[in-house]
C-alpha cells in the first residue's frame, strides 16, 4: 500500500461511517437492558412455552448451578461432560423418536456443527435462501459447493440435486423460518433427497414445543424423525427457555458429530445450569402435553385480529406472526411506539430480513391471557406509521 | 451422477469409514461423563482459578436463575438483554482497562463475531497459524484473504501486512496459545500492526485471569489494554468459572459488533446464571488478587517435577503444561492410564494440536494442594508410555 498508515485512532474509523450509514437508512439497534421486575408484555422473544422462568425451571438450574457447579469446566471431549448433560440426551433423543441426540452450548454452536461436520468437501450443500443466519455460517465454512435455493421451492432443490458435481449432498432447511413464520415442505424435501441420495438437515428451533404430537416438532409431525437420513437440530433457548442446543439423529451422527464437529469439540460444554433447566422443562412439556396447542392458539387470534384491523400479517404455522411494515424506519418507529405502550415486539429490517421486507415480529406465547391478545392488538394497532394498514 | 442413489440408511456410512480410520489412526474420542461426587484430580479443565464450584459463584448462577428465569428468552437485541448483562460488561471491561465490553453466549461465537464484524472484503486477516479454532473459523467466515503465518513470527506478520493487496487489516493471535500453553509476542505484533495500520485482535481466553496484574491479563499485561486499535476476546468459561465470552475494546468497536455480529445478533443471549456466575467470579478475583500466582506456580512445579522424571515438557506461561507422548496412541492410553488412577489430564492428538504433536496437556488450578502436584507428577510417570521420557 503507497497510503500512509493511519494513526492507532484511526485504524477503527471505519466502523464510524458504517454506524453513520446504518444510522442514515433507520437500521441503528440498540441493547435495551430489561430489569427483573419488568411487567412488559413480552411479544418480542422465543420463550413460546412460557417455561423460562417457571419455578420448576428455573428451580432445576438453580439447584444444578449448585450441585454441579456454575460452569462445565472444559470441552464436552475433556471435563465438560455431566451425568446431567448424558440424561438430557437421553431423554431429547427419546421424546423426539431420534436414536440419540448431542448437547452443544447453544443452537448456533449445534448448527455450526452439524453443517460442517456432515458436509466436506465430499458433500454439495442446497439450502433454502432463507435458513437461519447460524446454517447460513455453517454452508458459509463447509468448504464446498453450496447452493441457495429460492424460499420453499422443492422442484428447485431437485434440480440443484441432480446437476450437484459432489457425489454426496445435504439438504439444509429451517422447519419453520424464523422471521416469516412460515413451514418448509419436510415430507417433499425428504422425496426429493431419497431420489437422490441425499441427506436431510432441519433447523426445528421454532418447531420443536410447539408443533407435532405434544410438541415432538415438525420433523416427527413429518414422520420423520427416525429417518436413518434424516438429522435434526433444536435449541434448548426457544421452547425449553434455557440455555443450549441439541442434533439429533442416527447414533453414527450422532458420534462423528462428538468427535470431529470444531464448535463441539473446541468449546466448553453447556453449564449444568443450562442442561438442568432444560430437562426440566422437557418434563413439564411431557406432563402437559396441551401447552403447545395454546401457543398456536393464541399466534392464531393475534394475527386475525391484526388482519381485522388491516394489516399485512401472516398465517401463522406456528409461534410466529409476521406483520409487514412500510420500511425499516417505519419499522423501528412502530416497534418503539409499542415498547413506549409496555409491548414488546421484534423488529427486523435489512440486513436480518431474507425477503427484504422490514417487518414486527410477533410470538406467542402458551402463557399469555387472552386480554394480552386484546391490548398487543390494540396497542400495536394503534402505535401503526402510516402505510402499515390497507 | 450417474450411479443409483444410496438408500437411506447408506446416506451416511461414510461417517461409518471415517469412525474406522479415526480408530485405526487411534484417534477416536469418547464422552466420559462426571458424576457430581466425582473425586478425581482434574488437570483437564480450564477452571483455573477453581471457582466454578465455588460457592459464592454458584450461588450468584442459582439466584440469578431464580431471579431472572434459566434462559435470556431471545437475542440480546430484542428481550435478551438484562441488567445484570449490562453490569457484567461495565465491570469486565473497567477491570481490564477497556472502553466496553460486550457478552456473548459462549467464547466460541465471541471469537466468531469479532473477526467477522471486525474484517470484511476490504480487510486482510493475518493470523498465527496456531490460533484456536474459534478464531480460525471466524477467519474461514470473512471472506477476505487470510494469511496463517507460522507460529509466533512477527517479522512474517509484517510481512503480510506489508504485502497485502487490502487497505484494511486485521491481526489476530492467541495470548496463550491454547495447546502448547505458550505466549504471543503481544507487544511486538503491535508494534507491527501500528506501523501497518492493522488492528489486532487477541483471545485471551488463557491469559485472562491467570496474566497480569491481578490477572486482569495478558494484554493488560503487555500495556494494550486500552489502546484504540487493540480488540481483545475473552471467555467467562475459564477463569471465571461459568459460561460464555466476551469482546472488549474501544467503545465504536462494541457497538459495531452489538449490531452486526451475526453470533450475537441472530442467537440467544448467554443465561441469566451465566452472566451472574461470571460477575461473582470477577468480584472473587478482585477481592482475591493473589489467586492467579498460585496457578502460576502450580504450573511451574508440576512442569518441573515432570521434566525431572525426563519427559518432554513445555515452560508454562500460564496455567497449561504441555507434555510431549510419543505418538496419537501413546497419548491416549497415557491419558486413559492416569483417568484409571484418578488423575484427568487433557489428551491432544491431530487435528486438533496445531503442530501435530501428540501431548498431554496438564492445566494447573489456583485451589490444587501441594500433595495434588505430588500426586500428579507421579501418576503421570508412572502411567507414561515406552518412549515418552528420554
Ligand atoms: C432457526 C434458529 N436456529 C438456531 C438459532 C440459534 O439458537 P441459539 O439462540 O440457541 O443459539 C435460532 C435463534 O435463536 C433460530 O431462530
Ligand atoms: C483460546 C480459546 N478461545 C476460545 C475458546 C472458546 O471459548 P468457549 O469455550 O467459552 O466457547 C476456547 C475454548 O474453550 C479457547 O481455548
Amino acid at each position: 500500500m503507497n497510503v500512509p498508515a493511519p494513526s492507532p485512532a484511526q485504524v477503527f474509523d471505519w466502523l464510524d461511517v458504517a454506524a453513520e450509514k446504518r444510522a442514515a437508512a433507520g437500521l441503528s439497534r440498540r441493547l435495551r437492558p430489561r430489569t427483573a421486575a419488568s411487567r412488559e408484555l413480552d411479544l418480542a422473544g422465543n420463550d413460546y412455552l412460557g417455561l423460562a422462568r417457571d419455578k420448576r425451571v428455573a428451580g432445576a438450574a438453580a439447584a444444578a448451578a449448585l450441585r454441579w457447579g456454575a460452569g462445565a469446566t472444559g470441552s464436552r471431549l475433556t471435563t465438560g461432560s455431566t451425568e446431567l448433560h448424558t440424561e438430557l440426551e437421553y431423554e431429547l433423543a427419546r421424546f423426539c423418536g431420534a436414536q440419540a441426540a448431542l448437547v452443544f452450548p447453544s443452537g448456533f454452536t449445534a448448527n455450526l456443527g452439524a453443517v460442517t461436520a456432515l458436509s466436506g468437501t465430499e458433500s454439495a450443500i442446497v439450502s433454502d435462501k432463507h435458513i437461519h443466519a447460524s446454517l447460513i455460517e455453517g454452508c458459509r465454512l463447509s468448504r464446498t459447493d453450496v447452493a441457495a435455493i429460492n424460499h420453499v421451492d422443492p422442484a428447485a432443490v431437485e434440480h440443484a440435486l441432480a446437476t450437484r458435481r459432489k457425489p454426496r449432498a445435504l439438504v439444509v432447511t429451517d422447519s419453520v423460518f424464523s422471521i416469516e413464520g412460515d413451514l418448509a415442505p419436510l415430507r417433499e424435501l425428504s422425496q426429493v433427497c431419497r431420489k437422490h441420495g441425499a441427506a436431510l438437515l432441519v433447523d426445528d428451533a421454532h418447531g420443536f414445543g410447539v408443533l407435532g404430537d405434544g410438541g415432538r416438532g415438525a420433523v416427527h409431525a413429518a414422520g420423520l424423525a427416525g429417518e436413518p437420513d434424516v438429522v435434526t437440530t433444536i435449541t434448548l433457548s426457544h421452547s425449553l427457555g434455557a440455555q443450549g442446543g441439541a442434533v439429533l439423529g442416527p447414533r453414527r451422527v450422532i458420534r462423528h458429530l462428538a468427535e470431529t464437529a470444531r464448535s463441539f469439540v473446541s468449546g466448553t460444554g453447556l453449564a449444568p445450569a443450562g442442561a438442568a433447566a432444560a430437562l426440566a422443562a422437557l418434563g413439564v412439556l411431557k406432563s402437559e402435553p396441551g401447552l403447545p396447542e395454546k401457543v398456536l392458539t393464541h399466534a392464531m387470534t393475534l394475527a386475525n385480529g391484526l388482519r381485522a384491523a388491516g394489516f399485512r400479517v401472516s398465517s401463522p404455522e406456528a409461534a410466529i406472526v409476521s406483520v409487514q411494515a412500510p420500511s425499516a424506519e417505519a419499522a423501528a418507529e412502530w416497534g418503539a411506539r409499542c415498547a413506549e405502550q409496555g409491548v414488546l415486539v421484534g423488529c427486523f429490517q435489512p440486513p436480518s430480513v431474507p425477503d427484504g421486507v422490514s417487518r414486527l415480529r410477533l410470538t406467542a406465547r402458551a402463557d399469555l391471557a387472552e386480554s394480552d391478545v386484546d391490548t398487543a392488538v390494540k396497542v400495536i394497532s394503534e402505535s401503526a406509521p402510516a402505510g402499515a394498514a390497507s
